[in-house]
């Protein structure tokens, strides 16, 4: 497995000046799920938190709710897995379930894709089921946490400053106190490691938390979150339509623009408070 | 088909005030694809421009590589396909190709997810085969005329202007003429639906042309760049790794963080001249 950046030797060019000079890139490599042997995904991500990734990806298609889900997440790095043209660039997580949990891989998951185009393509039919309800969620927060989340992400996003090439997606308490941060090239796999990481952890669902992500906010993300059981979620960037509409629905609270000061807020905006929290009565 | 934005109430919160008021937001939905009735991509995309997205769609899985490749292609909006549980939220584009392709798509495309997850994850294993070889495009380009193409662009983003929720692809003429431009909620989206315009107006390859993305270029947006032929990929701001490689190993020339006067080039930058194009002889 290679590191989360990559040395590349590249020609700057500024106005008429050019020069030639090793430059540093977010790392992009491939990673296969398998599920009981049965490969279930092939996605480009940022090497690093794999299992986080592998259990976040099957929490996201409402496969996995609990670390107990899971009996086993081992990486194959191809000396073991016996498969033909294995080679170092690419990496396999091999994921055992408990049992019972294969056919609910099979009816989520598998089907999916299959089942998706014939038109069923309404908001309830694209989403999967989630396990908690953050309707039933009281979290009150004020506004000024939430600015200060989004000054403690930057402040914390390591490689992307280096970069300028990666994602990241961060978990607060309700106190503002970071609890996790993980970045990746892919918007989704940096939720996907979040979530990983609070199931292994014995954390789902996040009741009371914020999901933090540093750009825009899509109907799949706003899925993620809910099925995470996160009350809130907040983009630094822009929200989509779907976003916004799954958002209201799901009783999510949907926050965008978060810059400065300002934000936007999409849905459910009794959890903000704007003003100070010690004056409004809940 | 719903429009590209779609407005929605929103709360406004700056410093201490809040106002409820309208806004614009880039509309996210479901794009089903089938071809010859199969389904074969489920995609959450900007409406507009769709034929060219599904066009786009099979040209990046190295299915068609010219107009005369799809015999048919038509939007069908749920009253005359017979699947039931379709609404008016999804629609799907129905493609026939021309006889002998379909042997192509299962090849290509039906079998790779399962291929690819078992370990065949080397660069050159990942990627589609291309058609063309870009490595023979003798484009020189200079840094001014790159310039003015990024400029271009940023005026020509209508939407994003409005929501801040898309990203933009554009295809430029030698001359830094603007031959298109799309846009969507999803980056490879964008690049979809322009490469589907160039196939469909009989424009692929797209030898001596530029391909500029108003995001990020990971690996998938540099191998739609070489399978449709174009020299040069342009991005606003960072490349992955596996992006500088695979371009470097195709032979395109990949610019990063195109902004002002100033880029990154991490290949092939002899098409980048960095002195006035008449002074320097080719």
């Amino acid at each position: 497995m290679s590191g989360r950046t990559a040395r590349r030797r590249i020609v700057r060019i500024d106005g008429g000046q050019e020069s030639e000079r090793p430059d540093l890139l977010a790392t992009e490599e491939p990673l296969g799920i398998r599920v009981g042997g049965e490969p279930v995904s092939l996605t480009m991500r940022t090497p690093g938190d794999d299992l986080d990734l592998a259990a976040g990806f099957l929490v996201g298609e409402g496969v996995v709710g609990s670390a107990a889900d899971i009996r086993s997440m081992t990486i194959c790095d191809g000396t073991r897995c016996g498969h033909a043209g294995h080679d170092d660039l690419g990496n396999v997580v091999d994921v055992e379930l408990r049992p019972g949990l294969a056919t609910v891989l099979r009816r989520n998951f598998l089907t999916t894709s299959a089942c998706g185009v014939c038109g069923k393509a309404s908001i309830a039919e694209l989403c999967v089921r989630p396990r908690w309800d953050v309707r039933a969620d009281h979290l009150r927060l004020p506004v000024a946490g939430l600015t200060a989340m989004a000054d403690s992400l930057r402040g914390a996003q390591r490689v992307f400053a280096r970069t300028g090439g990666l994602h990241a997606a961060a978990a607060f308490s309700p106190d503002g106190g970071l609890l996790a941060i993980r970045e990746d090239v892919g918007r989704h796999n940096a939720v996907d490691k979040l979530v990983g990481w609070a199931l292994r952890e014995g954390r789902l669902p996040m009741h009371g938390c914020v999901l933090l992500v540093s750009g825009r906010a899509s109907f799949e993300l706003v899925q993620k979150a809910v099925l995470a059981g996160f009350p809130v979620l907040a983009a630094v960037s822009a929200p989509s339509s779907l976003a916004a509409d799954l958002a209201a629905e799901a009783g999510l609270t949907l926050v965008g623009f978060l810059r400065g000061g300002s934000m936007n807020v999409y849905s459910h905006r009794e959890r903000v408070l704007a003003v100070p929290a010690g004056q409004t009565a809940d």
